[in-house]
């Protein structure tokens, strides 16, 4: 079941904070708020970029950080301060022609439950909300930011035969 | 009796170092401070707001990264640079006139012992201080800054039928 | 034998990077370098001051972020940039008339090793490098950055009858 | 086979995140990434800078951080933002006069792929990639930023009879 809907699925979908970040916000004097990424996750974004998956990020948080981040790593869809996350998804899934069973999403917590409704593959990190868990095709055995994005997209790209890579670039976004 | 207590709960008194951060400052060489917050005790903060209880953060540090990031949050009751915690929350419960019952208190190390005697409800995180542990009525099964403050209010909100909440913001106040 | 060094011990002196902090280093752009201090042991330190006893802080580091971190908890006695901190410490204990039995030695690594040998109790963090936990009469159960520093000055404090603070401060030196 | 390659390293070519830092970057709302390094790390860099051994930094990525902070443990090699990391390694070894047994490569990820095939002896972090761990003739016990580029570079000097040090420096490169 689960590796059946994995073989239709060309768009990624993934939450922001507990997915792509560790779930947690390092807050300075000037109320700033840092997040915490993972290299490894950042290698397999780029590459399925480069395969020709759509990649799309969102966010209830408003960061001029997470953008920069994540179009860094090539991500073009990257919507931050929504409200409500399912009508931004239907938007796009409708712009691109795109069916339900089209779409992977991945969501850690009761934000993302309207949403993740509207995907046919559901997915979330090892310490997303029971909420979530108890919804979900599949739990990866990695947390938030350490790895969970990484874990799902490997596995999508294993199965429709994209993931190994000729000449893997050593470039990972994180600057310029 | 915890499950009895929690029945009357209507204020959260939260410490913030080691409760509402994960008991870490990070230090700049101009010795600014940075403070690591849990986004998943975010969302349960301002469903707690959302309901109408009292949420009431506690500190003897003073810190404008705080303030920020809880007033983001929709936290009106910030009280920081304390000496005594135990002072600040006797008038607070005085001026809206709670009874010590209503008022669950969650604090990790001695410091907050004084003011944590004087709430009906005595909680804190799992890496509290032995001295604190021996005291409480809960010990949550997550750490401060992973999630305990998210875990009690969960578990309140729950038994007081609050918790479900059909139209979930996206919105974590980590943003303007 | 570890319980009959500590009746004597009347100063603290502590390593930095890897005891006081959890032995990273988080880098900017621009080359700072921003250390992670545990708010659990900065109570501890702030006891160790009040009751009398020397705190010193040594490191081989030269970092205005560490002093302001410390000083902010009322040590006065930080050494930074040091190549030898033997000889600091020797001159240190000198100039107040201690002798070794004295003087508790936290530290982590290698280059702690010839002044570790100066202290009457010689102690570690749980991580330490093997070449000091070998020597160490006590290896605390904390990591560096985890409590390590509170966990051995409340052993220290709680065998002299010390540790009890019928009036616990909330300040915790984290901000002015 | 792993101790018998030990004994003729004489160069250390290490990738940079996930070996040399926790595989994390940690975002500002600027877009800046900041990178978490290792203290023991630092401590067995030095020595091996100082023994005489190469010591070479390789990475996609191109950030002003890393190189402060390498170049302060005294590593003059630093590449950055690299397409295509075999082809440095290439040019470095041949310029030194180098074989491919003079040289150990510790990489975690597919980037690391082809220059890991160039070095005699093949390491990694415990949690390197599956590909990287199947090639590798050693996974270390400790992950990226967590004592893994301390761990080879121990095991190697002491092998060589290089790691005891009569006057170890205090100075840790973490500042001027």
């Amino acid at each position: 079941m689960f590796l059946d809907k994995i073989k239709h699925i060309k768009a990624f979908i993934l939450d922001v904070d507990g997915v792509l970040t560790d779930g947690t916000v390092l807050v300075t004097e000037t109320g700033e708020q840092l997040r915490r990424f993972n290299i490894k996750d950042g290698y397999a974004l780029q590459l399925a970029v480069k395969r020709g998956y759509y990649v799309v990020a969102v966010s209830g948080g408003r960061s001029k950080g997470i953008e920069l981040r994540l179009k860094g790593l090539g991500i073009k869809e990257v919507y931050l301060g929504l409200d409500s996350k399912i009508e931004t998804c239907r938007i796009f899934l409708q712009s691109k022609g795109l069916e339900p069973g089209h779409a992977l999403y991945m969501g850690d917590d009761i934000p993302d439950l309207p949403a993740l409704q509207l995907a046919g593959l559901k997915v979330c990190p090892a310490d997303a909300a029971e909420e979530i868990k108890s919804v979900c095709d599949y739990i990866s055995p990695k947390k938030g930011g350490e790895g969970c994005v990484r874990d799902i997209i490997e596995k999508v790209l294993k199965v429709r035969g994209d993931w190994y890579d000729e000449s893997p670039s050593a470039h990972d976004g994180t600057s310029g």
